[in-house]
């Protein structure tokens, strides 16, 4: 619910949120932030401008032309001014108490122009001296989506979120939540903190380390400005749960690229990398990447070994799902001789073979009983850790749509599977040519619990990741 | 057209096409090949089971029950008949002098058992002692899009493919033809050869270097039999036109996975590397990467240096961008101070950055001529041999659904610098949560000849591999 006493427990928790010089046409903010009227929170709008105001009425949101005549104390607010009016702004939330601000606002250091470094300066010693909760400036702030506080317009809201995630870039906090959404992954609390000169990533690490409504944190981070700080937070946090790293700036170009984009100094990778593996932290490189260590942690049991028992459903596939886990450095190892008899006795030879990986050829397919069969006798082998399997759009789609309830009981078998086996085990489902078929009828399998992968390789890769194989 | 003379060039450009023992209800393989008979092909059947032959006829395809009342001269046949059965359908073909055969019919050597490697041995000795060209076995023999020859029902017929795919997987050979048809890329020929017991893929490959029809040639391969013809064909045909190698069985698991697919003994793999750096070819590393590979060396212009523009749409896309292409081995170079002079005219610095990489935030949206004007300047500088840019769906799909046009006039501001510019171009459009509006859409863009990628990651890998950077 909640970490009572925190600095940042106000802001995460809002009753009333305020929308500050949010524009028309689009009135990007308020729409954004609208679902926490609809859930019952206190939405306003302050707006000066008399050219907005009607807009912001047409809304349903009631609009002031002062921070000091909103009613409620502000928990929250969202700062959408040009940069020369932010100090002002800024000192205006003080004055009233608020919890907390995000400033949207750009421009700052980050330009490398003169105002800009001084306006920032002058934010920064401001929000210091009053020990304000400044996020940003040049970010989107939070995304609450149980309250409806938002940093896009197509965010999900939703009540069942376990997985915070922390983004320098406004960009890879929304994507993430946009793409996570596809996968029926929802986020507990998300904050977008650009340039992050007051509160930075140990601040809000700090509060998800403690927050019993986050079970995986997941970060993008640029570069940190008290390294101390951050490798003590980061070492305590990932003893109580998973934290994923995704450092942007790996690389000299990229690293340039960080200073136009927060003004971050980046770490040289080496050292960084060594840091994550001295405080256990699981180091992911693209945004697919975290995403797919995310439903891993979320979705997957625990791993326990390397051993890794492959089905595919053709000769070629079985090869190539091999190479993918091997490559990510897990085993395949031969089934114990009991196994094997007990696939010797239905399983056909020709177009088939049963050693591991196996190929269950087009055995399976319209067949959930063999597939449950399959399934049963190589989660019960000893020498098997956990079970990759590819479910093949190629042979399946076609079928699937003359017939959905074949599909329905494949689902109805792998999501058993997941249910009462206590091993690893990992979907993986292939575009081919069948793209838009499994944009639609992908989260039928994330509904029932089952962690899905595009490809051989990223599944292999977010397993290794979660064992630590590669870490 | 052909390549007169090649003793595969009759198989390669059928007039008249047997289906040898085809099944129902499904009769995969006359309906595989029906676009051949409604190309003016001729399409027979042979089959001796009166229960099959009703459901044959009924697909308007004339049955025989011997091969030798066929009217015409056999040109390539398709064989799926029982193992036990394929020496003796051999021996007719070899009779009435086809001009060669695909054994779909599995079951040999692949198995381990005794039996399979008897007869495999059988149909290897009679097809050498006869000169005959025996495809396969355990394979899904020839895909000849233009003739309306294939090897599965939803492969495209189509008359402007340049691609040839030879593949020792049916199910790698198939999807390769399904992806690429996603992107538009159609296939002049290909072949899934499986277990290779006559032809194996240095013949294949002889024919298609000296096939006009064919500019570029992708392989998946799991073994050679005579690694040192395969090693001076592939010299001369990469010599002559890009040869794409991804290996089946790279790691000791992987190899054994072959083994029981096509009984390849593969090449340990640092050997192969070797190999394939000395003979020229291209070494990709799934079908994804394949894919992405062909699309660069059909719809990239030459790459001559590796100093690259990236252009983003916002700061943390910068920094992804950036990274992705220089770890890929590519240079960010700054750009010239004409570039700067002339970006500076129009660009607002606020919320953006005109460095290199250049984020062009929300500048270029719905402001198509905003986009030809960074594109045109971008592409003149001197300092840069290439350029890379997002086009965001998570900025562009709420838009362009609204307003199809804003789409279009950005297509044309796309496909007219690519027209128009001698540098590389290469598009990532992302997924994010806009997949099914994507999978829609892609094609507009590839059906204007502009290379899409689906992340940074995989466009970097693309033109390395062209560009020779990782080999």
């Amino acid at each position: 619910m909640a970490v009572p006493g925190h600095r940042l427990d106000r802001m995460f928790n809002p009753r009333t949120v305020v929308v500050i010089g949010d524009k028309g046409p689009g009135y990007m903010w308020l729409h954004n932030n609208l679902p926490f009227k609809e859930r019952g929170g206190n939405l306003y709008s302050v707006q000066i401008d008399p050219a907005q105001i009607p807009g912001i009425e047409a809304l349903g949101v009631q609009n002031f032309t002062s921070l000091k005549e909103v009613p409620e104390p502000i928990d929250y607010a969202v700062v959408a001014v040009p940069r020369q009016v932010a100090p002002r702004v800024l000192q205006d939330l003080i004055d009233v108490g608020a919890g907390g601000a995000a400033f949207f606002t750009s421009g700052f250091a980050e330009t490398g122009e003169e105002l800009g470094i001084r306006l920032q300066r002058q934010l920064q010693e401001m929000a210091r001296a009053a020990n304000f909760n400044l996020v940003g400036p040049n970010c989107m702030g939070l995304y609450l989506p149980k309250v409806g506080v938002r940093f896009a317009v197509d965010a999900p809201v939703a009540d069942d979120g376990r997985i915070a995630f922390l983004s320098q870039s406004g960009t890879h906090g929304i994507m993430f939540s946009l793409v996570c959404g596809t996968l029926g992954l929802h986020l507990s609390r998300a904050v977008s903190f650009g340039n992050a000169i007051v509160l930075d990533v140990s601040d809000y690490l700090e509060y998800l380390a403690a927050d019993d409504e986050t079970d995986v944190i997941a970060m993008y981070v640029e570069g940190v400005r008290d390294g101390r700080r951050f490798f003590e937070t980061m070492k305590r946090t990932a003893a109580r749960k998973p934290v994923l790293v995704w450092k942007g700036g790996q690389t000299a170009a990229g690293a340039r690229a960080t200073m136009s984009h927060t003004a971050s100094l980046a770490a040289p990778q080496a050292i960084w990398d060594g840091m994550m593996r001295q405080v256990g932290a699981i180091p992911t490189n693209s945004l697919d990447e975290t995403v797919d260590v995310v439903q891993a942690l979320t979705r997957v049991k625990a791993v326990r070994g390397r051993r890794m028992a492959l089905l595919a459903q053709t000769g070629g596939q079985s090869v190539s799902i091999t190479d993918a886990f091997a490559k990510a450095g897990f085993e395949v190892p031969r089934f114990t001789e009991r196994t094997y008899a007990a696939l010797a006795e239905f399983f056909n030879i020709i177009g088939g073979s049963y050693q591991n990986p196996l190929d269950m050829g087009g055995t399976i397919q319209g067949n959930p009983e063999v597939l449950d069969r399959i399934l049963r006798i190589v989660d019960a082998d000893a020498n098997v850790d956990g079970i990759a399997m590819e479910m093949s759009a190629m042979f399946g789609v076609r079928q699937w749509k003359r017939n959905p309830q074949a599909f329905d009981a494949m689902l109805d078998v792998l999501a058993a599977h997941r249910e009462r086996s206590e091993k690893p085990f990992l979907v993986v489902m292939h575009p081919a040519h069948e793209e838009a078929w499994l944009a639609e009828n992908r989260r039928r399998l994330t509904d029932r619990g089952l962690a899905v992968y595009p490809n051989f390789e990223r599944a292999a890769l977010a397993l290794a990741r979660v064992a630590g194989v590669l870490r």
